[in-house]
């Protein structure tokens, strides 16, 4: 599925999928290439917190579960697609409103039939969630 | 935290947090126990989705930590509190739109700092999330 | 690979698995099925135990990973064996010398490729492992 | 608890810890310090193996329980040990006999009360195994 390109705000240039319903209400979260390889973003709002005062724990883990598609996607062969098969989560520290959400992970393998990623996400400069994850390839019909 | 209670619709006279932003945005998820124990459910809506047409991992996982506290709720003692630090997810199965998406769980173990908690996501009757994870207890200030 | 029983001991009349090198050393873990379903054992000798007179964690999740078969074992087809793809692991107590260690589980869904399993190690009546993991179906050559 | 030294063999004079019962006889596993940091080590022997030709993902998951520890272990204070309190493990290749396993990490966090650690164990250069977990403090009496 083709990105679009942010056109405006603090991540303009940025790629997000706007056709991903859930992934857009829950973020958006933003996907870049820069110097250092994958980066993914999102600036945390009132409508990512908890009732605690931080960004929710499901907020967090699905920016993992879009990480760890952004961060395989240019290991999917053509017309391969790819679900979740696991998604492990650690959260190492609170993340706060107003701050920058970014992320950044590594594919650790990618098999024949699966690839196995991990990434952290940091609040500011400060590690929030450490992930891992495998995710399943198949054939788009 | 009070819950309030649904006065309406299909989840009516059950138990949900208005309060807590993201996850009334990414669900609205609801609890109730029966005889059975605590059970949390919502319909899988099309906000939910991905752009595969399944019930998107980042719901998935906010409605499992969300039944993390569910279960755990009556292990908290007065003035107790808790944050999620593990929450670790096995996607067995697609969700799709329309289905009813239930929850039931146990803790493993209340220990004196930390709770174990486990449980599974069904979409109808079939298992879709097997989910386990730990909370850290602290004292409310 | 079939299993052999054991002639002798507290778990004689159980099976066991001798040419693994690896699990007969850490272990030996003994499987029988009963009128609950299968369930796994071994008695913790000092050979199992860490420095700081527990079971140790690689042992408790080397029999982890042995349960994870035992448990999936019948789901199985002919000619097809399995790998281990991911097994999470939660040490919910510390389990002490001389006690019997059980476990039981259950398959969370067997898929045409992937085998979800999960269960729980128990020290006498005490939860102390809380472990879930996934197969990976293959033909043996 | 101090490590020994050992005085022969591949792995002379890196650190290891006899009165690790479990930990000795599934291993023995090896820790030293070079210019990139904290590094473990072994070669895998016949002991070691599952039925199948591979190192046993038992024996790959007390390497990693190993590792956690020998990761942190400059994170704890005077006076402090530290207990697993959750591993998990995902196993992206086979390790074979005769093969070095090596092993890297880092801390992601070191919380006041939890210890959050992940790193990779090798087959020679190839990644076999991803893991991560966490360390609960405590004072030793």
């Amino acid at each position: 599925m083709k990105p679009s390109i942010a056109t405006e705000g603090e991540f303009k240039g940025w790629e997000y999928w706007p056709e991903e319903a859930f992934e857009s209400r829950a973020g958006p979260f933003y996907r870049m290439i820069d110097e250092e390889g994958v980066i993914g973003a999102f600036r945390a709002e009132t409508r990512h917190m908890n009732a605690g005062g931080s960004v929710h724990g499901g907020c967090l883990m699905t920016f993992a579960d879009f990480m760890l598609f952004s961060i395989a996607l240019d290991y999917f062969r053509n017309g391969e697609m790819g679900v979740t098969l696991t998604c492990n989560n650690e959260f190492v520290d609170a993340a706060r409103l107003g701050e920058k959400l970014t992320s950044r992970g590594e594919v650790v393998r990618a098999g024949k039939s699966i690839i196995f990623v991990r990434g952290t996400i940091y609040a500011e400069d400060r590690p929030c969630l450490s992930f891992s994850g495998s995710i399943k390839r198949f054939l788009a019909r």
